[in-house]
């Protein structure tokens, strides 16, 4: 049986065809129109979903069902999005309802971080796994969990706001507007302000050389110069990995997952990342000694995590 | 249809008889004996079960099944005590498989602090509602958390740890060796030492007197001398409710309960202290303007949450 996952972003939304081994047979990006307002959007949606199952040679009539994922915070039982910050008119908007108005197979609705640990889970860097934990490091800190085998995502479907969870009381203002969020620590946003301050005080840093030439300063600055032995660089790296390992310790002390994966675009740092949380996180879990602690690793289906998971929102 | 439940704490076991209505018919208690080593104290909370069923007329087998609470770390599905630092010789333990040896019905184990919830989700502050956090707060912080109508205790019933998820990167050192703990701020006994700074800064507040006439410093001593209007004491208490707030936010964020409830000692402090942690929980909580935030209650059951919990760990 042939499915239809699709991924909303801020710009494209991504729809794939993927069958019942969690490969994706086909897939499209169309524009999202997220300046354009609520209906549009919806239409573009549907849309997307129509192209990618006649470019497989199908109608949306073929396939079992479509899963969408949604970048925002929303009740998957009742299909309502509160929030989607990077969607033009998307406040407390009945979008299951309305999509479903258009598409002749059941739709079901998730958030778009909950679809990536969904996939990673069936498909990908926690294969075979029935608790995982995942973060997704980009301007944000997204975060799923699988539970028993099980998306978990808290009363009402709006829980599991991870990046939004508490590491430093009276901390860092966070883009959500509270102080002291883990996303105000760990987000790709936060490294480069990070970055950017160290660079001011150490105006000898390897890491103005490194922007110059790259053109910009980006989550990949430190990084890449903390490898090549820059002080102030691998102290931003060092000091960036303590708070992000604690980060990972404190939902391993909640949900004792089997595994943690990063995704987003830093989780391209891959082992030099890896193995310096793996290092840390002991000592930022409960009881580490007596009971260990999980592996952490990279996601490995990129973008097509979203994908695949919205596509398998009904069975898990 | 009568079961059985077992509070096992550190000096007594407490067993009660528990009916399909959640009331306690009977119950009673003894030494836990935890001073000489696993297998006496496993001996103890047997004779407790039976002596429970004695005194109401009747013989263990004539329950459904006996549940027993431990105050301690341990995996529910195959009965190991993993850790229960106020049990001598408690360490990695087959619990469930030694008592279980010795009772007739079927045997159910949980950790203290689960129970409590289940306790207060079946017959107390949390009945009827499907999705519940609880905060026990004592010499420790226990956390329990019922997710969809199920006891949620993560991979290998090991999760749930609520008072070791983080609340201050590199904070106060907390009694599990780690820095920054929800409990290391959140439990009685650092509120006890928050008093007892402020005495030490302050030897004009209220406390010294209200102190010496109750012949201690206890969770009471900053509470109670904050009512009457100390200084002192009024920032000890101001303090601590923004950190367990913040603690709840972030509970909440990660879990969206419909209902948040305090239970252990200081919840005696009523209204006084829920209030005030009502009060501040909005500007803890992901997009609370959006969504708003649960109640936070106070536990009704005391003691018998755990014994009555314990009686249905088979259902929850």
């Amino acid at each position: 049986m042939l499915r239809l996952g699709v991924d909303v972003g801020g710009t494209f939304i991504k729809a794939g065809v993927v069958d019942e081994s969690c490969t994706i047979v086909h897939k499209v990006s169309v524009p999202t129109g997220g300046d354009a307002g609520f209906d549009t959007s919806v239409q573009h949606i549907a849309h997307a979903a129509e192209l990618a199952a006649q470019e497989a040679g199908l109608q949306v009539n073929d396939l079992a069902s479509v899963g969408i994922g949604i970048p925002g915070l929303l009740n998957p039982k009742t299909g309502v999005v509160v929030s989607a910050p990077n969607l033009s008119g998307w406040q407390n908007v009945p979008f299951r309802d309305a999509i479903q108005k258009l598409l002749p197979v059941p739709v079901y609705v998730g958030n778009d971080a909950n679809c990536a640990v969904v996939g990673e889970t069936l498909a990908g860097a926690a294969k075979g796994y029935d608790n995982v934990v995942m973060l997704t490091l980009g301007t944000g800190v997204g975060g799923g969990i699988v539970a028993d085998g099980k998306l978990f995502v808290g009363g009402q479907g709006l829980g599991a706001e991870l990046g939004h969870m508490a590491l430093q009381m009276d901390g860092a203002v966070c883009g959500c507007g509270m102080k002291g969020c883990i996303e105000a620590y760990c987000s790709v946003t936060s490294l480069v302000k990070q970055t950017l301050r160290a660079m001011e005080a150490d105006p000898s840093s390897a890491m103005h050389g490194y922007a110059k030439e790259a053109g910009l300063v980006d989550g990949r600055t430190a990084f890449e110069c903390s490898k090549m032995g820059d002080r102030a660089a691998v102290e931003v790296v060092e000091h960036y990995c303590r708070y992000l390992a604690n980060a990972i310790g404190s939902l391993v002390t909640a949900f004792r997952p089997d595994v943690v994966l990063i995704g987003g675009g830093l989780s391209n740092q891959r082992e030099y990342l890896m193995d310096k949380l793996n290092a840390l996180l002991p000592r930022y879990v409960f009881a580490s000694d007596l009971i260990g602690v999980p592996p952490i690793r990279r996601a490995t289906l990129g973008n097509d995590a979203g994908t695949i998971g919205a596509a398998f929102l009904d069975r898990v």
